[in-house]
């Protein structure tokens, strides 16, 4: 009997090094994880390169090698995502960008990168930047969460391979965005986004909000950072490439967006943030709820990620003692492969993304079980399905589904 | 915490296939070789295609990918690398060939591939070699070790897609050098080593020192058989695609002008000959200390290569021990990878190279230990590694020295 389903439960950053502090243990190693264990001895297990051997992965790139996306050919850059996370409707040949609201000193120096994380009246703010208007380029301005926007530039004759203006560096002033290619598309959307970062900084100088926050002493978000140029092009969705109806449930923008370009449904839950606060129980409900209609289900944790970031290894065992309680009753699940992995290594002592592999197990009808005994990166690593790349995950989900169209005669 | 540092010890030719006479061990399997099984113990072990799986590497292109750099693209034949390896100062476009002091009759049949292993003289043989003129390009001779040499052509429109000389057999005439790919430039290059031929042969049959060798029964240097055509083009060194300033430790010129061609600084070692007698211990000790300056030491043994052609099992036993011997105390490195591995194998039963994988250990700060008690061909194959290939070895050290930069965001 083959498995008609597939639910992934990707933990962010779930994957560590070996720390002192827990006897030469990992985060994962060291947990209690019952559920997590089960599926390991029901399973087989592997480690995986998300995009290769070695190579640090940004989350966006990850997300789209695991879904089977090449990033080496479909990444350009981390604003397409946010902006389909966020629901804008975005169009083939957008060039769309990641925004902080900041605040400015006259000289366009950066005072503030973030404008004292600022979260309220970022909309009104928002609505105030539609007035910018540049002949012949359509704008569309959408806010995020706290001080973070998208923008997205619509017209003919627009490149993306565009510097950022955002110095990165308080201190610093603005950089002015400069083409990168030295193609006259590139160097018409630096011109377009130099003449939008001077607007926007006119019109949100004296914006009341402003006037209110500066009267405050809080400081005024007179300005727009830009950054994370990308352009957008349809790709043929995980339906047409194997057979898979996909739904996702995430917290965070990105991986709703990375979600959507590959053609899933984003399945909105209350609760579900993204954060160490996140309802973890409904999620996972929602999970179960999304394999009713739908083929696959992918179940985004951004916990461990966060904790790895943190360089907390104790908060980070808890966030995984956490999801294992989550997801318990998971084994009554029929009919449906699971997926346990994660989108890259954060490991506590770096506080970062490492190219470390990450730990892989399938559980479910047809796979060949390994005999392992528990989920770590070490078990992991001597598990049946050896090393294999992200690239690799959905060819072998749709294969175990009997999705896979055969190679030849 | 990372390692800052890393130690690459390269011992050629390792890996090897189960011999009756060792009872279906390795020579690797069956030497006693304590400080290689504690690495293995306190580290991370795995397999290598050098190239691909079942892919007989030469040592040229395995040390390139082993560097991170592709053989498919990067190699185009031995002779750049034993220029840069002998010290010659090769530029952008130079195509660069390898010869053989022969003797040959007057029909130009070859008599003696090798001159009778001509030792003495050659200085003076390539300084006559010098006097030959062809218009519009300028000629580099440099003698190598014994009866070998290096033939630099430096101009415009050359190509380097010509064959060799060499009938690689003795009572054959020496053929006439062709353009391979049909190319104008290539062409000319043919044109240009047939003209060298004939009065190489012109100058070294009357030399002196030919007289005096002819005087003493032995077979006159009157000719030069060309071979390994190659061009040379700089590359982006290990600095700049990894954060690694490498230094090499090495006998053979091969293994320096590959370490040259990525960016290294060559250590020079005396006693260093890449030979049986090779002083082991002095080796190591020099790329301990190349370790105070340079985060990367590459250091090459040559013996265990030797043995495997000599067919020798038990030699190839002795040289594993004295390697180990060689590098006792390596495990009071501080805050450094140590890397053993190897650029193929050589099977003693085979007597060259064979496609099998090398075993590979990564041992120090950060490595996910695998439980692995020791470091052979069997063992290895285990390990958490798993399977990988040359070209991942610098992404995975860049990554655990904490210097990969993210792939997007």
């Amino acid at each position: 009997m083959s498995a008609s389903k597939a639910l992934l439960i990707l933990c962010d950053g779930l994957g560590d090094r070996p720390l002192d502090a827990l006897g030469g243990r990992t985060p994962l190693k060291a947990a209690y994880k019952p559920n997590l264990d089960r599926l390991a001895r029901r399973g087989i297990s592997g480690i995986m390169d998300p995009i290769a051997p070695g190579i640090r992965p940004g989350s966006g790139p990850a997300h789209l090698a695991i879904f089977g996306y090449d990033p080496f050919r479909y990444y350009t850059g981390r604003g397409i995502f946010e902006a389909l996370g966020v629901g804008m409707e975005i169009q083939k040949g957008d060039i769309v960008f990641r925004f902080n609201f900041a605040t400015l000193d006259k000289e366009r120096r950066v005072i503030d990168r973030r404008a004292g994380r600022i979260r309220e009246g970022t909309r009104e703010l928002v609505k105030a930047l539609g007035n910018i208007r540049i002949p012949g380029v359509e704008l569309l301005f959408k806010e995020g969460i706290e001080h973070r926007g998208i923008l997205a530039l619509r017209g003919s004759r627009l490149g993306w391979k565009v510097s950022d203006t955002d110095p990165q560096k308080e201190g610093l002033k603005v950089l002015p965005c400069r083409s990168l290619d030295d193609t006259e598309e590139s160097r018409r959307t630096a011109d377009i986004i130099n003449k939008i970062m001077e607007q926007a900084f006119e019109i949100l100088e004296n914006h009341p909000i402003n006037e209110a926050r500066k009267a405050k002493g809080k400081p005024p978000a007179n300005a727009i950072l830009i950054r994370g140029s990308s352009h957008y092009e349809e790709v043929p969705g995980l339906k047409e490439r194997f057979g898979l109806e996909g739904a996702c449930v995430a917290g965070g923008t990105l991986y709703k967006g990375v979600a959507k370009f590959v053609g899933m449904e984003v399945l909105e839950v209350k609760g579900a943030t993204g954060t160490y606060g996140t309802d973890f129980r409904g999620k996972f409900e929602a999970a179960i709820k999304g394999l009713e209609d739908h083929n696959f289900v992918f179940l985004h944790f951004k916990a461990p990620d966060l904790a790895g970031e943190d360089g907390d290894s104790l908060r980070k065992i808890e966030v995984i003692e956490r999801i294992d309680k989550a997801i318990s009753g998971i084994e009554e699940l029929r009919d449906t492969l699971i997926i346990i992995t994660a989108d890259h290594s954060t490991p506590c002592a770096l506080r970062t993304h490492s190219g470390d592999p990450v730990p892989i197990v399938i559980s479910g009808p047809g796979v060949r079980v390994d005999g392992n005994e528990g989920f770590d990166e070490f078990s992991a690593s001597k598990g049946g399905l050896g090393r294999i790349r992200g690239l690799d995950l959905m060819p072998i989900l749709a294969d175990l589904l009997n999705l896979a169209s055969k190679f030849g005669a």
